[in-house]
């Protein structure tokens, strides 16, 4: 049970002028209560807080969490409406960026006549934005599993393997390292298709003189890491080697720029600047990083129009890539802690183009 | 393209007084436009359909479907309603039991004065319920996958191994033998803790004279195959063994009940009546299966309370099981097949209690 985020959450809950604050997405369950079910609810307020779950997992949840466990068959929101109408709460808050709408429409019929279920905003997100000492120690050992999957796997690499067989080792290697499973589905890429920037591995075998795209992730007591490098199967040709160095001259100027006090976007600005001096501004097709803990993709987003500001705790990914159809795409990507002094970059992979 | 489904949501869309349905669950989007991508809506009326996505998809949209596509950057939402404004459409309906409220929300928002957006019933998922020839063949190779990894693991399953050991293994095997990735979280849970129906892989290792339960599923060419089987390390003992009996005949009794005709409910009454009579009623927690497709759970729910008529082209899993806490639980699951005939188990492996 995270006592102090539960606090925090309580006071917040005036503000938005509710009685009860229903948090019902996964992650954010788990941050609140320890509990890493598929099914739970958290029902928080002023005097307390209360997990629902279903029968499935009655054992874990007593085991993980020190909450109050309530064990409901059906729905979840329908119990917790229960519990609010038998406390004559009147106004109960929910996260409208997590609860779909059939839910939202489910949760209203059955609150009691002159109560009213009310979207709030990402309270639990928030402040799992900043992580905790105990938080970026598991970050470091789930970038450090990913790392040693990715060199593990490396020279195992021939050109009769197809991309989904790299794949498969590189996620083999992931759990041997202490992974529980992968972050993402691991995406591996070759030739033009590395243009593709979520490309899904093929069963077709690598050829050579070509570029070989790697992105993985582990997920490691929970928490994601998230690594992208790209290698040389013999000579990929001095247009490809362009790109490449584009794109990490990028990747350096937007880590550089990484400090507290910036904003996302003046992170976001400095990639791109660097990939439109070289031509490639037009080829650079997403944002230049992501926050990531509990999830692969959580807030800030270092984009164009993200104004928060970056604090220390806060760790991002540094990503930028440029990508041409036809010819083929490069993306580097570190995984990145916000210090009081800068910067910490955890992933320790050499960003040279190395030829396998 | 589905050009069929597309034709048949669109003859439906009078029946809801909508003038358009926007679907955005990523297997709707794919089993209706072939589209593969994590973002993507795919905006449907009387005269044609258009794909929604953004520019880290253009390419593989413009390979993946015949549909019309077009790019944007941010809210694929807003986009949609800029097109239903041009087209002066004032009932948008989208998918209740997908969308997010803050995406409702900002639909709601996004469209001009005097249209709305209306809450529509699961339309896809009510044409996935019935699998054609090619996603039958699709999810027999998925089957088939799945039980060659675990043939292929078994033998190499060791006493100094661990249960997170056991699950890289499957799912390197998985991998090997054509699976894009796993189903969902592979569970290898030995000991008490098969008593916890939805465990994670431990770090420690193996313990003689227990049970080992596996429960694992393949992800091929989309399609999702989901198999239990629990087998002995050692001699588990007369409790365990009984209890693997009446587990084993309550799947056989819910398998048999299995054809067209019958409710859903029915099946999962012929599993339950058989675990009541062995005392068990009370340590079977869940329900009886699921239907699976392109998601690993899809309707109907073989439940007590889904009243689903069964009909031939369904696919759907047979998994009752009994837990009892501190001593350990056991599941026995097939994918099976609703035929003209009755059923067809997909799943070839044995379900004996096999020691290894």
């Amino acid at each position: 049970m995270n006592a102090p985020a539960l606090e925090q959450i309580r006071q917040r809950l005036p503000e938005f002028k509710v009685d009860v604050m229903l948090v019902s997405a996964a992650p954010n369950v788990r941050y609140l209560t320890g509990f890493t079910g598929s099914n739970g609810l958290v029902m928080v307020w002023e005097g307390g807080a209360v997990l629902f779950t279903d029968p499935r997992y009655a054992i874990q949840a007593s085991q993980q969490t020190g909450c109050t466990v309530r064990i409901v068959r059906g729905s979840l929101a329908a119990a917790a409406a229960k519990a609010i109408a038998a406390r004559r709460w009147r106004r109960a808050g929910f996260e409208a960026a997590r609860m779909l709408y059939s839910d939202f429409a489910a949760l209203g019929d059955a609150l009691p006549l002159g109560a009213s279920a009310r979207p709030l905003p990402p309270l639990v997100e928030q402040l799992r934005i900043i992580k905790s000492e105990a938080e970026i120690a598991a970050i470091r050992r789930s970038v450090l599993t990913n790392s040693q999957a990715l060199d593990a796997t490396l020279p195992k690499i021939h050109p009769r393997m197809s991309e989904a067989d790299v794949a498969a080792e590189l996620e083999y290697q992931q759990r041997q390292f202490g992974a529980e499973k992968p972050a993402f589905e691991t995406i591996v890429a070759s030739g033009a298709r590395t243009a593709l920037p979520h490309a899904e591995p093929g069963a077709q075998p690598l050829k050579p003189n070509q570029l070989l795209l790697i992105d993985m992730g582990a997920c490691r007591e929970g928490y994601m890491s998230d690594m992208t490098r790209v290698f040389a199967l013999g000579e990929p040709g001095r247009k490809l080697r362009g790109i490449y160095a584009a794109v990490l001259e990028a990747q350096l100027a937007a880590a550089d720029a990484v400090k507290p006090g910036v904003t996302a976007a003046r992170v976001d600005r400095a990639a791109r600047r660097v990939l439109e001096a070289h031509g490639l501004g037009r080829a650079f097709v997403h944002s230049t990083g992501h926050g990531l803990g509990l999830e692969i993709h959580e807030p800030p987003r270092i984009g164009r129009k993200d104004s928060t500001t970056l604090r220390p705790g806060m760790v991002i990914t540094i990503e930028p890539g440029a990508y041409i159809e036809g010819v083929g795409g490069v993306r580097i990507e570190d995984t990145v802690l916000v210090t009081e002094a800068g910067r910490e970059p955890l992933t320790p992979n050499s960003k040279e183009l190395i030829s396998l």
